[in-house]
């Protein structure tokens, strides 16, 4: 670091300066100068799966590897053709790719006219825009009537979610009047751009010994409230399933969240990541319950989670449904946002191409699907294993209890009665320097005044849990003083 | 489109509405209906390399094809051998994958550490930094005196520059009263940003007939203009190369900026995306000529531009030098930008290694390295070639004159007398009607007031420019009634 003693002081935007975002916070820059010093930790601070060894779906990359690299698919079929012929001694069919992925491959080229290596249309090609919209009326089952068809040409293709949620949020604050409601415990993202742009942060919070469920008389004090200090409250934000607590919402609660932002003329904002991550539950989507009600929608999918998890290659989607009209002007709110996304010129090519694999998969039948069925159920059921086991260990520390069932990738546990002084932060920072475990506090993600928590991203190997929870388990004896 | 007329309207946040980007603007759009008519079209309107047939750096693409996909590089170690060992019936050399880049992927991905679908840290991976500290240091002497070493601590990887100019202008803008100084004409992302966050634009004019250059005064009335408005000025923005002028910075050009930079208190931000786009003139880069004194220095730099050419892998980095103390806190402005990329997660890994591979290519000596040496020759040749010919077509163009030399990727002509009532919109717009050509207006820039231009990216193959020029040269006849 240069020296700093002749520089004059920078006076720097305070929104930014006061911003939080505990998951890349000080717990995890600590473990970073553990490893620095040569220590193991295991990083369950964030939800990166392929960061703790779950391996990218075969079809996805193999993909991409032909798209990527100009010639590769004809070099592919000459040495198939070869192949056929006997000529290649040694070469095992493995070693081959097969031509219906050479033909997709070939197919996504074509269709992308440009190659990867140039800017698309702002809002991505329409033709991902066009995959991703039958994706959506297959899953919601729509039919243009009650349940109206998604339109391509209301869909944004971003690099990633967290992009697609700063976005809405930075058109929305329009001053600093301007609230959001938002879930406490909630994914800091949200607390953390609405700090940035300056709006107002309008918890409400969940019910935690209902499971993490909504409840319509806490919505609604929570809207009262605010309205009551003068917050014009705007839209209100849902993460379903939810996270960091990682419930799921049934289809009672996301009608509710409906009902509530009709009944009030505010903007939903549906955090719909974790989709997949279900396990067993039944996923109900927000565009599904609107239906052909006049209620603004801005939902937002990612391939970062559910069994794709290509956390790095940051691609992902937001659909607007049912735009509102842009209050003194002509506009509405998908013409803002194109105009918005124009500013960055496109979303990065490989997260578009994920995100088309991802609502278009290999063709049921093929032996690419077989493959494709395989491994997602092998990653979704691991997920699911992994989460069992450390909710088993949290029946051996003596005062914690988590509630809801098992979604996304987090368990949210509350911790009990800590040492007097001590919060959640203190545990989970002694908890990474005693065993390397890396959570997050639950403070930085919100919760009632009183209680303490900390998420837990269930993605570590098998072994490396077997190995750590029982020093977790050990760690929790002596902080509680049990 | 959905029906809007139940729906409530929306206060959008005013900056953004006001908010304009000429090259996505209302041009391009009209090209992209003219397109959807079966009209062809030449986008112009933006550097887009690929999208014209630019090819990407072979080197670059099959590296990428290998670290994306888990075992391609064992399979084509594999192939290597089976074809040595003379099993491989008809496979040309040129049909393997030569051992140093093998290498070289396998490099990659140990250092990468979790493969490509993982976060990494939030600034990007260690050694991806240091790669890029290198190549600034071998870039300018660096010499760790009156030439300090670049500091990989202090780089930031990101999705693109446009990323970097958004992430740090809203850093900047802590009340209304900020401004910042930008170049007239402009790339208006500097504009478009800072009309987001609601700051002050504070323009200084180049002198364009003598070659866009910098003028000492200039720069000095427009700061004692601005303060006299009580505008509190920042930070001042230079382009070098020039967008959209095309201008090159001789080092007393670029020595103007820092003394007046260091005289008056601003950080300099440096936008040296077209840094390899001089052809045949010489880059002198604003790290170097700040060397040891303490003016506080963002420079940017990114994978679209150059000879690289992959604007659709939205890739490249940010480097703070000298960073500053923030009033009222114990940090610099290199932990506040930490912060800020943290709550965005990461850049994309793709971006990521195609920087790691632009500061970074073949060895000198190698086979990969000659290749590598005679694309980019063939490729920084061609667009010379295609920006004299455009230029030798102004030639022929009454009224129309271009001042300075050629850099970058654009030709920013002076449109001479317009008929009455009409502007350089009106004429790109027109040229669009009669031409396909897609330009973008001067006005969309920023120019002295009277003037008129427009800005084209010298892109095309030489075959259309050939068609297209004389199509020019006629419609130019026809609109000024020469």
């Amino acid at each position: 670091m240069s020296t700093l003693t002749r520089l004059p002081e920078l006076v720097i935007n305070p929104n930014i300066l006061a911003m939080e975002y505990a998951v890349r916070g000080p717990i995890p820059q600590r473990a970073a100068a553990l490893r620095g010093q040569g220590r193991s930790t295991i990083p369950c601070n964030i939800g990166n799966p392929q960061a703790l060894g779950q391996p990218p779906l075969a079809y996805f990359r193999q993909l991409l590897g032909l798209v990527e690299v100009p010639g590769r698919i004809a070099r592919e079929r000459r040495l198939n053709a070869l192949w056929q012929a006997g000529r290649l001694d040694g070469v095992e069919a493995d070693d081959l790719v097969n031509e219906s992925l050479l033909a997709r491959a070939e197919d996504y080229l074509r269709q992308l006219e440009s190659g990867m290596g140039a800017y698309t249309d702002s809002t991505g090609p329409v033709f991902v825009r066009e995959a991703i919209a039958a994706f959506i009326d297959r899953r919601d089952g729509a039919d243009g009537r009650g349940r109206p068809f998604a339109d391509p040409g209301q869909i944004f293709l971003t690099d990633g979610a967290s992009e697609a949620a700063r976005s809405i949020i930075e058109m929305l604050v329009a001053d600093p009047s301007d609230g959001i409601m938002i879930p406490i415990p909630q994914y800091p993202l949200y607390s953390a751009t609405i700090r940035k742009v300056g709006g107002v942060q309008v918890d409400y919070y969940l019910d935690e010994e209902a499971g993490w469920s909504l409840d319509r008389a806490e919505l609604e004090a929570s809207l009262a409230a605010a309205r009551a200090q003068g917050v014009r409250v705007k839209a209100i934000v849902a993460i379903n399933p939810g996270n960091p607590t990682g419930a799921i919402l049934d289809q009672a609660g996301v009608d509710e969240i409906v009902d509530f932002a009709a009944e009030n003329g505010l903007l939903i904002i549906a955090d719909e990541v974790y989709q997949e991550n279900v396990y067993g539950a039944r996923f109900v989507s927000f565009a599904q319950r609107v239906g052909d009600r006049p209620v603004p929608l801005v939902s937002l999918h990612s391939i970062s989670k559910g069994f794709v998890g290509e956390c790095g290659h940051r691609g992902g989607y937001m659909e607007i449904r049912n735009p509102p009209p842009v209050a003194g002007g002509t506009q509405n709110l998908v013409q803002v946002a194109t105009k918005q996304a124009s500013v960055a010129l496109c979303s990065n090519t490989v997260g578009q191409c994920l995100t088309w694999l991802m609502v278009n998969p290999p063709e049921a039948g093929s032996e690419a699907h077989r493959r494709y069925v395989a491994e997602r159920q092998q990653i979704l059921d691991d997920l699911h294993a992994k989460a069992t086991m450390i909710r088993a260990a949290f029946d051996q520390m003596a005062g914690v209890e988590c509630f809801g069932r098992t979604g996304a990738m987090y368990l949210f546990p509350r911790l009990g009665r800590l040492p007097d002084g001590s919060s959640d932060f203190d545990y989970c920072m002694q908890l990474l320097e005693t065993t390397g475990l890396t959570t997050v506090n639950g403070s930085g993600f919100g919760q009632r005044p009183g209680s303490q928590h900390l998420r837990i991203a269930f993605l570590p190997p098998k072994p490396m849990l077997e190995a750590v929870l029982p020093a977790w388990i050990d760690f929790h004896r002596s902080y509680v003083g049990g």
